[in-house]
């Protein structure tokens, strides 16, 4: 059968509906090679629990621009791929033995962020629908009693004082087998969290009070390497360059001229790239805390000039992290312009894929109508665009035949499974060092 | 959360649309105890590649009456489900090591019968998108070159002719790891498939030709016990009682009194049941082949007269199974009424449910307008109704907040799953027997 008719990813509606892109094609041409490689990838290393991957489609270019291990907005998928995630979830459970029942959920300490209280909602229910019994344990420090949050949606999430008796977790009389965090530890590796009994998934080690994003994408660079090898394509097509600065300080001006070569030394890189290609867009890289962020600190840079001409207002800003963290260490990463929009008027958009275990679950679009093609868009005014089973696929139409629409979506779902094999490598190796 | 939030199976549409029966509400209200289990229960005995499970709701009484190992009718589940089946092809081809690449699909020897070579090429898609090779190879006797057919649905299925050399399979240049039956072996185990050093699944030894009616609902009604123990009910409730004869010959008239003894027993059991719950139904029984048929030689049976006036069309028709073979072996197993109908004028219906490794993947009713709901449905003349995922789940509603809806369709995946289990035994004791 013609290739058109595959799509060992779910077979999704993107914003982009011309003609495929080269690179698309290429990785549709060679879906046999790239399953069977990623089934042996996943035989060697666990995949995460979960992750979600935020891309950058430019065209020529299609990469990870972050890989998030404590996924939210899964509220964000549509109702309609709650079975695909629920299997999913069956599947990523089935590592830890039949006898786990009761599974902790620990979340970020939110309580008045709607919107991620209706993503823990959801995954709680995702959970629950692949059969486990699911209470959420907050770590607030002076919550005492749980407290029950009405969602705008008409359910409600639970949050319950965590309780720990030596070295186990409970909630009043629930005691769980399982910890599955979704708190990204920005602010640090919570004590009540350290050497339970209870698995702890995804590990203390990977949050981001640990985690580096060089680190991610030093193993993203390996498996696009050795992916590229196997597809017979240059792995910049699939991999933003990066150099990672030490520590610098932007409002004392400590550690700039580090900062200045390594953009400097991207732009060229990227310069010659887009040159070997016959690219006409102008280069830009964007500069960025190198532990976790919540889309703070992020700037985007065309020449070294801007780096020196940096006024108090924006001094400030890259300085300050989530939770109140400085600054330290900072990341240079070729910035990939995403040529996708969203209606109209048209807006930026950026597609962010789901999965769990080693399966895509689904995906959906950020979208920003006050940013550019060039720009960060996981700041305020974001919103979210659902992507939909293609619609050829919900109501097929035999006149047209199976082959009518590729899926351009795989290519989005492959590039994503790199990245969490990426950070599959990371947690395998954060485990191992403790 | 409530239980109504839950779904470990897709939240399908059903036939009914009253009041939730006791038994459902039952099976609802103990969803983790009944996840949990099966769970441990897929540690212990894998679960069968794939199967098709028919089944009939009484309303009092949720009960399989035939589990297919060799399932077909996969174009009638929709192309909303693939990504489903997808995900539980991986999962299920993930036992046999990550090198498998090249599958052999060997399907019955039809050439005309479109709506099964429709389900083949859905087959063969969904196996392709799970990321592997797929061509299929046809025990056709007299196949000497490729047959192509051209499908109504616009695609169309190519049969290659088996070549066997020493102990491999292949197809032309295509060599295969792996050999998947979607053949019954009605007709014998074929030799070309006997003693191969790829794995053949499901093994040869639970086709028809070995495989017997009564040996699966033994090994169901030990599940259905087990099963009933956990979630303290009549086992009666969810298990069709039968009895099976030694081999009778309808045309001479041999061993015609074991089956009126039989069916006197079946009904006496019948009746106390029906009495002891206050049913109101006339008790029936269902006399089959213990070995496969494809719907013949079924016949609804109220009383043990009208076994001695049967004519001699009837015998006829109940000496002849499929492939020509006689009927030896009977079984006599409890009717049960399906009080599902379809449409206006309404249908009998009968749910059948669709598994992949241990995943309900989706389901459809069998709607057969000339039968009555004491009758078998699977005869000429009966449609397919394609199950949809509830719309509550494709739109959500929240003003209608998502326990507006109760999964009633959980019910049928659970009954489903047991039959499943059932198989996978009989599966397990069938290869370790040789």
């Amino acid at each position: 059968m013609a290739t058109e008719y595959l799509h060992a990813v779910p077979h999704l509606t993107t914003a982009l509906t011309g003609p495929l892109q080269h690179l698309e094609e290429h990785l549709l041409g060679h879906q046999g090679d790239i399953e069977q490689w990623l089934r042996s990838q996943w035989q060697e290393t666990r995949a995460p629990f979960y992750a979600s991957v935020d891309l950058r489609n430019a065209g020529f270019k299609l990469a990870p621009v972050d890989t998030n291990l404590f996924p939210a907005g899964f509220n964000n998928l549509g109702a309609a791929f709650m079975p695909l995630c629920v299997q999913a979830a069956q599947s990523a459970m089935e590592h830890y033995g039949p006898k786990v029942r009761n599974i902790l959920l620990v979340p970020e300490s939110h309580t008045r962020n709607l919107f991620y209280l209706e993503s823990l909602a959801s995954l709680q229910k995702i959970l629950e629908a692949a059969g486990y019994h699911v209470r959420i344990g907050s770590l607030i420090a002076d919550l005492k009693e749980p407290l029950s949050v009405t969602l705008p949606s008409g359910g409600n999430v639970v949050l319950e004082p965590l309780i720990r008796e030596a070295n186990r977790l409970r909630l009043g009389d629930f005691s769980p087998c399982f910890v599955l965090l979704n708190n990204d530890m920005s602010g640090g590796r919570p004590e009540i969290l350290e050497h339970l009994d209870q698995p702890v998934v995804p590990p203390l080690a990977v949050g981001w009070s640990n985690r580096l994003k060089s680190s991610h994408f030093t193993h993203y660079r390996r498996v696009a390497g050795e992916f590229a090898r196997l597809v017979a394509i240059d792995p910049w097509l699939i991999d933003p360059l990066f150099r990672n600065c030490g520590q610098i300080d932007f409002q004392q001006r400590i550690g700039e001229e580090c900062l200045v070569t390594n953009v400097a030394e991207v732009l060229k890189q990227i310069t010659e790239k887009y040159r070997e290609y016959g690219i006409d867009q102008r280069p830009f890289v964007i500069v960025k805390s190198d532990a976790g962020t919540y889309g703070m600190n992020i700037m985007t840079v065309y020449g070294t000039d801007e780096l020196r001409e940096l006024n108090r207002k924006q001094r400030t800003k890259m300085a300050r992290g989530k939770e109140g963290h400085h600054v330290s260490d900072v990341i240079v990463q070729e910035g990939v312009y995403t040529f996708e929009t969203w209606g109209e008027p048209q807006a930026t958009a950026e597609p962010v894929v789901y999965m769990i275990d080693r399966y895509v679950v689904g995906g959906f679009y950020r979208v920003h109508p006050g940013r550019g093609r060039d720009e960060n868009l996981n700041t305020p005014g974001m919103s979210f665009r659902a992507l939909a089973f293609e619609e050829s696929c919900i109501q097929p139409d035999p006149t047209r035949a199976p082959d009518a629409r590729p899926n351009r979506f795989y290519a989005y779902g492959v590039i994503a499974r790199l990245a969490l094999l990426a950070a599959a490598r990371e947690i395998q190796e954060a485990s191992l060092g403790g």
